[in-house]
This record gives structure tokens, C-alpha cells and sequence, in this order.
């Protein structure tokens, strides 16, 4: 920081910006520190001033004022008269080497790099805490929603047992598409594609590696434990039928794919008020505590308050054990409530900076042991198409039976030659779980599967 | 703070806290104080010691350990060895000059106290800038849910144009009953007596005076501007009648008691990707910016995100510029839930302490006038009985029309002798309409006024 003059006197202390990227939320992050630029200081007390942005093609940037602009984007972490890096550009390498520069030399910096945080956040971490600098990241997750700061300061003195997030507005969308029409998953994305909400590669969304990245960096500081994008199970929306949706639509359902993060067994201290497993939800006994971090398509019951999230929305529900249910819900993406993100981290690090202190730091103080998926509870949703003759019921129970898997409910519906036959089971554990419905589906009597899925809350 | 010790050893630093009062909240507080020091410990980077607690009857807490029970609280906050004073007493006096007290010789105060804070915040910021101690209050306006911190740390790099609250949990479940059961106010009131979500006197809640000292504390973070509980316009739920909720069914809203705090006025920057009003309310266009505050019950269609949050749930929605539209929702009340807000802050004004700064201050910087309740924008549901005959639709349009208030639908519904007229208007002065709906009301050709309510929102 330049002058830093006396506290309190915005115009004597500038605080020096450098941004690195100038894509989508590059360039709304440009545009409101030049527009807004009177509103930051008295709210920082200091200037804050853009010093440098950093691109790859500066000659494309007819937006940035001229003089700020390079491709040299070393040159401006490296820069000692820069005390923030602002970084919106996306990718692990050479961002990674970038931001460590920064941080090293005791930058602060803000990221929007969900994918850099799930590989690899705890390097960075340790680079901010051994340099006194700060690492904030509200705009990884969830775009505008405040999520990280609620997370890790509000509910600092509570203990939180689970967030469930719609974290990616590309899948929301298709999925929703599918329940509002009754189309096939193809051409839901075909449509989302064409309006725009889908890549032309969809891989990152469709198969889930965007919320999985959102999903660890949710479990971490959720649970004050270390979880990396390698230790989230993670599956996509690719096999989700028109027939999964319509069957949800039967049972009062939506199907929606979360990032499920949850911390099982341990018993809370005795006297919680609101603590506890959400209703509906059976909460397997048991003494060791741990943590795990899952995406997977689920249907929801309608009256689940993610339920009725629809297209490029997004939200996240919190369960902590005084506070209770708590859900936040906004726009997920874009260019304009990313930057408000990160614009509110910028402020946040340029009044410590102002403060000479600093933000909360990582804290993986709990270091709970991640729970492999196979043994993590879950409950199933499964619809068979069965022969219609005595003993079918019989033998389906038996299996599951069989299976250590106990049924919570079951409907059997006569059709002429066959039978359909609908079951939701109680937790189980997920191996156990999987493994049942396959002996389940190899029985003599049934004809097919038609629906699995997972399923959470209260269903009919 | 006693043995400060080396920064990071948790074990050498000491955080003293004194609680004042141990009810509803207050028990909770101290449970958790006592149950959760590990983890708060590990978070804070400190331990954090439950000092005092000072209650008005001190052999009535069997709870608390012996030896930190006292009926002088004055001696608590002027206790030089107590760091933080939480208090959770509530009331305007004695509890200012106790929170004076203890901000001027620099402890830090957490409060849940939103009547004080509304009634005299600025006396109390003042202070606790003088002493470089903080003040924090996230309890103090809908329980749990985070927001506070949010409005002005997460949204500190945008614009907020409009917050609107379900901040009265007993109100939201009266009127909730109301529109499920088709019951008076009367009785909604006397079942929520019994189920105990209204307390033997009701007034605060149903008069809307606890929402206008939420709504006053909401305007002053969201606006940057000094809002006081005088300056919010205030309706209660009292003249809602079953009639009024079976209107707002018939046109596909429902009916809310909504804490509503607005930037009028003064253009934005250009280019924002997601700001201005709401969909469906009109711009009224202004050229001086100004902020206002009230409370009253509003029709909110049933696709607003904040019209599905029932019973006693609390929830605000918020629009700013570059964020778009955002939601959070919970707890608004309860001993729990509070005590987790109370908790986060003292973790976060402790985090402070150890680090020796201190969180945001009072930011007031914009001082914006405010604008007088006639002159705010609003939008009217009107519904007459009207005699069934030729020129009633006329009279009824050429008196708005007069009075400078345009009309967005009409229906007339004929039923034998005499007919129905809906109405719902554009945006126009608080004044102008509430003096054209009076005039409209005296009209020869109508029979009574059967409905009259503000509303937000797109209106079918």
C-alpha cells in the first residue's frame, strides 16, 4: 500500500489492485472497480486502484483503460507495488505458480477458481498463512450467494451436520427442463445448449466435476477438515431418463444433482434444539465421526426447500445443529453476480489490509477422516417391472432382507401380464445398497429395473 | 485478554466473556459457551472463558456454574478483565448505559438487541469507534439466518436496491394460518397464542413494531445511511381480513408482512447485468436518490421466492446491482438459533481480539435522505363492490385517472344486483393512491371497499 497516511482518511491510503483475466467475470470486475470506485474507498477507507490487468490478447481489450494492460501476468504478481491479486482466469497451471508468486511475496489474493482450490487449495493456504496474506474465495461457489463467509464466520460457533447445494445452473437447468416437459436428457441439453446455459463441451457440468470442485471446497470449511476434489464421489446427470423423472414426479419428487456434504455418526453434545438429521432422513448409529463429500442426482420431495429451485439457480441448504435449516439462493453464475463476489472479497482483504491485520485463515483444526462412498448411508428409490404372479413381493423382500437393506415403503400396481413394483428403502450403507438392487434386478421375477435412484428427505 | 501468549498457540491466550441475562437465549448461549470451548478455541486461535453472568434473580439459574452468577451487571461491564460483553437481555434502559459503559473502556460488545439498536445505534457505534472495539449484531434481525454480515461484508463491493423481509415469525405464521385455513385474524391470532408462536400480549408483532426495528437495522447496513425505528413507516396485520386473503388466493398471491427497505431514485451506472427493480414493479422516474424503510402487510404473487416461506420461518430477499436476486432463509427466532448468531460473532469479534484489529465499523458514508412515506412508489390491489350498471367501470377509472394514478388490470365481474371490480395499479406516491382509493370509495356507484392492499411483484 502506497501512503498509507493516517486511519481513517480514505483519500491518503491507495490500495493497489492487479487482475488477472478479463473474460467474462474479468470484465465486470474491471468495470465496477473503475465505476465504483468512490463507493470503495469510503466503504474500505482507502483508494482502491486498479493497477494492472493482466490478459492474454491485450490488444482485444478495448475496455481497460491503456496503460493498465500487459500480457505479462509474472510481471504483476511479482510486482511489490501491487497489493492484491484479483484472480479470475481460470485453470490450474500457470495459475497456481501465479498465485503462490503473490502470496509469497504477501499479496493478498482473491479467487474465483473453484477447480485451483479442489486440487490444491491447502498449498495455497499454507503460502498465505507463512506470509501473514490473505485467500479469500467466495465467488468458487455458487456465484453471488454468500456462502463461504456465512459458512466459516456466522456459523463459526455452531456445528454444521450437512450442506446440500444445487451448485451447477447448467444441470439445474437441463434437469428442470426434463420435469417441466417430460424430455429425454438429450434434448434437454440440446436446449439448454442452445439457450445458451450449456457449453459446446458440457463435460465440466453434465458429469458433475464442476459441483464435485464446489463440493470439497463446501465439505472443507463446512467441517473445518481438508477435502479435495479427488476424495468427492461424483456422478453426473448423463443417466438420468425421462422415466427417473417421471417416476419422481409420481412420489412427490424433483430430481436435482447435489453436492451432498455430511458429517456422520460422533453423537452431538446432548441438548441441541433443531440438531439432528433432517425429518425423514434415518440417521445411521454410529460412534466414529466423519466426514464425506458425494454428487449424484437425488429426488427430493417437492416440499424440500431446494426443490423448488428451478433452472440456472442456484442454492445451498444448511443444516447446523442450533441454527437449524438454513438456505441461501441466487444467481449461480455470470459475469456481473461473480463479480460481486468477488468485489465484496476485495473489499473484505483491502480492510485488513487497511486494518494491518488480517481474515479468518484455513482452519482444518478438526481433521475428521473422509468416509470411503461405499460406506456412506444413502436410501434408494427403486421401480421394477415385475412378473404377476404370487411370490414376486416375496422374493424382492427377501433379498433386500438378504442385503442388510430395510424397505420404508413399497407399492405393488397390477398391469395385465406384469406388475409394477416401487420400494424406498431406510439408509444403508451405499455398497450395501447398490450391491442389493443388482442381486435384486438378477432375480427370475423381475423383468427389468425401471428407476433407480438415490433419495433424500421425506418421500411418500 | 489475560497471557496473550504467541499468536497460534490457542492454549496461551485467554478471551474473557460476560453474558448479560440467561433466558430464551441467554441459556443457550452459555451451553454452548461451556460445551463447545474445544472447538471454539481451535476456531478463535484463543481460549474463550465464560466469566460472568449477570441475571436479575441469580438463584433461579441452577445452569450456570456457581461463582459466575451476579446480579450487578453494571460491575460486569466494568469489569477491566472481561474482553467481550454479550448481552441478551434486552430493553432499551439500563441496557444502553451498560453497553456504553463496556464499548468506552474498548471491550467489544455482541447484541441480539434489535429495539435498542433501532432506537439508538448510533450512540452505540459511536462509541465503540472511539474505543476501537467492535459491535456486532447479527442476532438482532431474523435469528440465525445470516445476514448481516452478508449485507456488508459479502455485499460490500455492490449496490443493494431493495430488501425485502419476512423478519416476524409470529405475523408470518398468523397470516400463513390465515391463508391455509380461510380463518379470521381473530382466531389465526388465538391459535398461535396457544401453540405458543404469539406471546400473552402480542402487540410488538402484530403491530409491527419488532419488524420496523429489523427493518430500520436492515436499510441502515444495506444503504450505508443512518435509519432509525422513527423513520420506518409501520402497519401491522390487524386489519387483515379473511376477505383480503381470499382476494389475494383469487389473483394467485398471498398475503405477507414484509419488512421493505428501498433505494428510490438515482440512476445506476450503466451496463449492470441483473439490477433495477423487480419484475413487474414500475420505475417510478426520479432523479434524487433516497432510501426508505417501512412495514405493512403486501399481495406478493406466488412466484416470488419469498411468498412460499410459511409459518414461523423467517426469510429476506435482496436485489443489488451486480448480484441479481438473492435469498436467504431460516430460524428467524428461538433460543438456539440466535444463540448460533450470537455465537459466530463472538467468534468473529474474538478472532479480532486476537489479532488485534477489529471488524467492520459502522458505515454510514452514503447519508442518504429519506424519503417520507407518502412520496415512496407503491402499487394498490383494489377490489369494490359496485352497482351492476352502465358507467360504473367510468366513474371508477376517470377518479384514478384524476388522481394520477394509472391503471395496469381491471375485471368486472357481474352478480346480479351488483358486480365486482378488481383493480391493481401502477406504481405511483403512497399519498396519491391512498387519497384516489378514498375518493374511489365515495363514489355514488360503489357499494363498499371490499379489499384494499399494496402490492409487489408481478400481479396476474
Amino acid at each position: 500500500m502506497t501512503s498509507p497516511g493516517k486511519p481513517g482518511d480514505p483519500a491518503a491510503a491507495v490500495l493497489r489492485v492487479g487482475v488477472l483475466g478479463a473474460g467474462v467475470v474479468g470484465s465486470q470486475v474491471i468495470r465496477l472497480l473503475l465505476e465504483q470506485a468512490d463507493d470503495l474507498a469510503a466503504r474500505v477507507g482507502a483508494r482502491v486502484e486498479l493497477a494492472a490487468v493482466a490478459v492474454r490478447r491485450p490488444h482485444r481489450h478495448a475496455e481497460v483503460p491503456a496503460g493498465l494492460l500487459t500480457d505479462d501476468a509474472a510481471a504483476v504478481v511479482a510486482d511489490p507495488s501491487i497489493d492484491v491479486i484479483v484472480e479470475v482466469m481460470g485453470g490450474i497451471d500457470p495459475t497456481r505458480e501465479l498465485l503462490l508468486t503473490a502470496l509469497r511475496r504477501g499479496a493478498s489474493v482473491v479467487t474465483a477458481n473453484k477447480a485451483l482450490l479442489a486440487e490444491d487449495g491447502p498449498t495455497l493456504y499454507a503460502a498465505a498463512d507463512a506470509a501473514g496474506a490473505d485467500l479469500y474465495f467466495e465467488a468458487a461457489v455458487a456465484g453471488a450467494i454468500p456462502l463461504i463467509r456465512p459458512l466459516r464466520e456466522s456459523l463459526a460457533g455452531d456445528r454444521i451436520s450437512q450442506v446440500l447445494g444445487i451448485v451447477n445452473g447448467t444441470t439445474n437447468f437441463i434437469l428442470s427442463a426434463m420435469t417441466a416437459t417430460g424430455d429425454s436428457y438429450e434434448l434437454a441439453l440440446k436446449e439448454a445448449g442452445r439457450l445458451g446455459y450449456a457449453e459446446a463441451d458440457p463435460t465440466a457440468d453434465v458429469d458433475g466435476f464442476d459441483a464435485a470442485a464446489k463440493a470439497a471446497i463446501l465439505a472443507s470449511v463446512a467441517f473445518h477438515t481438508r477435502v479435495g476434489a479427488a476424495d468427492v464421489h461424483r456422478e453426473g446427470i448423463g443417466a438420468v431418463s425421462a422415466a427417473d423423472v417421471a417416476a419422481a414426479t409420481e412420489i412427490g419428487c424433483v430430481i436435482k444433482l447435489l453436492a451432498i456434504c455430511e458429517r456422520n455418526g460422533g453423537a452431538a453434545p446432548g441438548g441441541a434444539a433443531d440438531g439432528g438429521a433432517a425429518a425423514g432422513d434415518d440417521v445411521v448409529a454410529d460412534e466414529t465421526e466423519s466426514v464425506s463429500a458425494r454428487v449424484h442426482p437425488v429426488m427430493l420431495p417437492n416440499t424440500h426447500p431446494l426443490a423448488r429451485v428451478d433452472g440456472a439457480f442456484n442454492a445451498v441448504y444448511v443444516q447446523a445443529e442450533s441454527a437449524g435449516q438454513l438456505m441461501f439462493y441466487g444467481p449461480g453464475a455470470g459475469g456481473a453476480p461473480t463479480a460481486s463476489a468477488v468485489l465484496g472479497d476485495l473489499v473484505a482483504v483491502a480492510r485488513n489490509r487497511v486494518a494491518g491485520g488480517r481474515g479468518p485463515r484455513e482452519s482444518a483444526y478438526a481433521d475428521l477422516p473422509l468416509r470411503p462412498f461405499g460406506e456412506v448411508p444413502t436410501r434408494y428409490y427403486v421401480s421394477l417391472d415385475v412378473l404377476d404372479r404370487a411370490g414376486v413381493l416375496s422374493a424382492v423382500a427377501s433379498t433386500f432382507a438378504d442385503g442388510g437393506v430395510s424397505i420404508a415403503t413399497v407399492r405393488q400396481q397390477g398391469r395385465g401380464d406384469d406388475a409394477s413394483l416401487v420400494l424406498v428403502t431406510h439408509a444403508a450403507p451405499e455398497a450395501a445398497l447398490a450391491a442389493t438392487v443388482d442381486k435384486v434386478a438378477a432375480l427370475d421375477v423381475v423383468r427389468s429395473v425401471a428407476s433407480v435412484m438415490r433419495v433424500m428427505g421425506e418421500v411418500q
